[in-house]
């Protein structure tokens, strides 16, 4: 299903590059600022320009290169990317992300919806490549009286009858909103039965930059994330590219609530059941 | 548990005049404009200053007041609104809320938290004044392991044991959030038991502004919120100021879904039961 148009094709792979080498681009000739990290274990940076300053950029995940990613989407091409380790996927795809909305950032006042937007575009795109299927936006919802309702829903991935099912919110962070992925999760499972979506969201990052200070923190409530997990739905998986640590840490609690780096979704989709 | 400090309290009842007042005196002095209004039956208009614009007023509900108010709040205090009509009620409460969003909205650049917090407070002042108890904002969590979490909420108001208790989110509109309302409610319904808290949100209105064009709408998705209803939890009313018309006319499909104005909770109060 997956071919020439679509989410996953050579055209959009090319434009990526062209994006992201214009991206490049852009912030080489910007300031460079070293952040205030008050994250443990993580270094930040950021993009300047005049007055104006980049979202918070790990710096362990940023290489800046599109000619690696060109190699990378070859080998995608090919099907067969079983020589990159996770590490590296995990720097391709965060480079290609963050250089975008940096670039965002600078060059727009206020904008938040265009990195969102790219963000969930370039997911869709990788996994549409892995899984093999376009995604669709809505499901139809059955009605005892008159007629069905469409209900629009994030990125859901259907393999096919009695194939997987994946319901795949996509957001650049989530904040005080993040009751919402387990919200759209309850819907599925309450229409269509417990499990049968996987939910599988998929994260920029949780950071914060005090643009003031120079500091940048993770806003994360692994509290409430827990009571989310028991009382509202059960995601399969939490994706990120930067994922916060104190998330990763909720799979040795109860429930367990497996947040990883995204690029362990290339490995570990075809083992993945709903949990 | 009401008194001289708290939410609602002779102090507050005072502070809420004196901001009514400075905002009206500000209003005067600035340009008004009438807006086009695509909402059928609703006439909206727009303070003005500059090239600054308001949020869109209803008409029908404005008028601005402060003796109005003080005459209202006086009735509250003495515990007897009888005299008042739900119409009269809305058009007292409206116009003090409006008035304080549109002067933020014409003094401040793109804030949108001052309004937030505002509505609530006044919510919460009129909401504890009606059922006598103080609201609170988190929920003890028990844990069979270890310690207990308190979990953040909307405001809660709890009459006392084997009484009723209300959960009531507070917002000036829901956009594409609205499903948040359900989600909260899904949580203390599986916290504490289906039906123990009744979900009551009050809403200020769901208009949406094109400055450019000077046209409003009404952003309304009655199709989603009635599967909210159906499969993520029940709420026993959502009240608004100004209610929108394609939400009020849920209350005559399946699941039932009462909005009506925040008027009504004044008189109904006592006979409301989870639906």
């Amino acid at each position: 299903m997956v071919g020439k148009s679509g989410r996953y094709s050579p055209k959009v792979t090319a434009t990526l590059y062209t994006i992201y080498a214009d991206c490049v681009r852009l912030l080489k000739g910007l300031g460079r600022e070293q952040l205030n990290s008050l994250v443990p274990g993580k270094q930040y940076f950021a993009f300047t320009n005049g007055k104006k300053i980049s979202r918070a950029i790990n710096q362990s995940l940023y290489e800046s290169d599109p000619e690696q990613w060109r190699t990378f989407s070859k080998a995608m091409a090919r099907n067969d990317i079983s020589q990159y380790s996770s590490e590296t996927i995990s720097k391709i795809i965060y480079s290609l992300a963050i250089s975008f909305c940096a670039s965002v950032d600078l060059t727009k006042e206020g904008d938040q919806k265009t990195p969102g937007t790219f963000f969930e575009y370039f997911i869709s795109y990788l996994f549409s490549w892995r899984v093999g299927v376009e995604p669709r936006n809505w499901m139809q919802i059955l009605s005892i009286d008159g007629e069905d309702t469409r209900l629009p829903t994030d990125c859901i991935f259907n393999l096919g009858p009695k194939k997987r099912k994946f319901h795949v919110p996509v957001k650049t962070s989530t904040r005080e909103r993040s009751i919402m992925l387990w919200a759209h999760q309850r819907l599925l499972d309450g229409v269509y039965g417990t499990g049968r979506f996987m939910g599988t969201p998929v994260l920029l990052a949780e950071t914060k930059t005090d643009t003031a200070r120079r500091e940048v923190i993770e806003i994360c409530l692994p509290d409430q994330w827990r009571i989310y997990q028991l009382y509202v739905a059960k995601l399969t998986r939490i994706y990120y590219l930067d994922p916060p640590s104190a998330y990763q840490r909720l799979s040795c609690e109860f429930p367990p609530l497996v947040v990883k780096p995204f690029s362990d979704f290339f490995v570990e989709w075809v083992d993945l059941s709903p949990s």
